[in-house]
């Protein structure tokens, strides 16, 4: 069965009739775990994921990564971003023991699960200039590239911004307040891929030119 | 000459070396200017516009701009993001008159420029939930994809946050106290594609693993 194909004829009907759909859960299909460069799959693809193997993200892949973060768009052209790129096992496992000793023994589990994968990418935007909220926005959608190059080389990742708490994000990497803490992810082949969560339909979302 | 290909070459090469690279200025090449479904692709010729041509946007091309964003990651899938899609000229034309209004007769090309497309989304993220910055950023990211789908589809879009002024949208568009104000963004055929803007080199955003 050629799911890729089925699904375009799927989203042109429903393009056709102006319509939403819901997502129905269900068995992920093969296909949504391998690379996919057609950004309207990889759109659909991308997968919040909290559990990574241990399989290596080689170097070139987070220069890919990367390289799409540094084409969205910012404020002036500014592009007053950093993004701290987490190999370093050392790092990663005080982030987690940070993380417990804020949150509790209970909270052991979801930290170990979250803080699996090999590589982990902090955004941060600037702070210092005349529209901090601005940069705060156009760093979020850099982690919006991050997240969707990630899916089209086949990791999972997660906007993660209240879990790792900044106080400790800006300890742990030794952040100065030159910057405002966006959001960190991970980056890896993740331990399973979870379904699509239920999403609303289509024309929840829309307001035809005003509200009423 | 095969621009596609060269580019791809040079993206592996930029990658294999793991460098970064500024990106040159000159013409843009007529492979810029069409729709593009390769995600990697599509990051690179994403450009902020400006001014529009009247060609239309057909329906089926905004339904499936709305549906990237609708994948978007959201804080714990609340989904909680309305979009307002304004085709009506005469609303185009309100925005732009009460613009113009606020900004003085100097800003009236700007505005004429800006407002000149067939099509905008005004992106909301809702206001009464437990975390409203969160809320905002997720409307950043959904921004983000709206962005990439329509230059995937051929078109321009571009950041509007302060540009059109908050206060005005509310005003025009009857947007009430429930919804933040994420951004507004034109949707159709650029009136010319800009060049890339100069871009800093991508190891000029690198941190590994922590400031020193």
């Amino acid at each position: 069965m050629n799911a890729k194909k089925d699904r375009r004829t799927f989203i042109k009907q429903v393009a056709a009739i102006g319509s939403g759909f819901v997502l129905a859960g269900g068995n992920v299909s093969a296909s949504a775990q391998e690379p996919e460069s057609d950004i309207f799959e990889v759109f659909k693809k991308r997968r919040s994921v909290r559990k990574f193997k241990s399989t290596p993200v080689p170097d070139e892949h987070i220069t890919k990564i990367l390289e799409a973060a540094r084409y969205a768009p910012t404020p002036r052209n500014r592009q007053d971003w950093k993004f701290i790129v987490v190999k370093d096992k050392t790092k990663i496992d005080e982030l987690k023991d940070q993380c417990i000793k804020m949150a509790g023994d209970n909270s052991k589990q979801y930290y170990t699960d979250y803080l699996s994968a090999p590589v982990y990418i902090v955004i941060l935007a600037g702070a210092k200039t005349r529209s901090p909220e601005n940069e705060l926005l156009s760093g979020a959608v850099a982690a919006g590239n991050i997240f969707l190059a990630a899916r089209a080389l086949g990791y999972g990742s997660v906007f993660c911004r209240n879990s790792v708490p900044e106080e400790i994000a800006r300890k742990v990497f030794n952040i100065s307040d030159d910057y405002q803490w966006v959001c960190i992810t991970p980056v890896g082949v993740p331990d399973e891929w979870p379904e699509t969560p239920p999403k609303k339909k289509l024309e929840e979302f829309i307001v035809e030119n005003q509200f009423t």
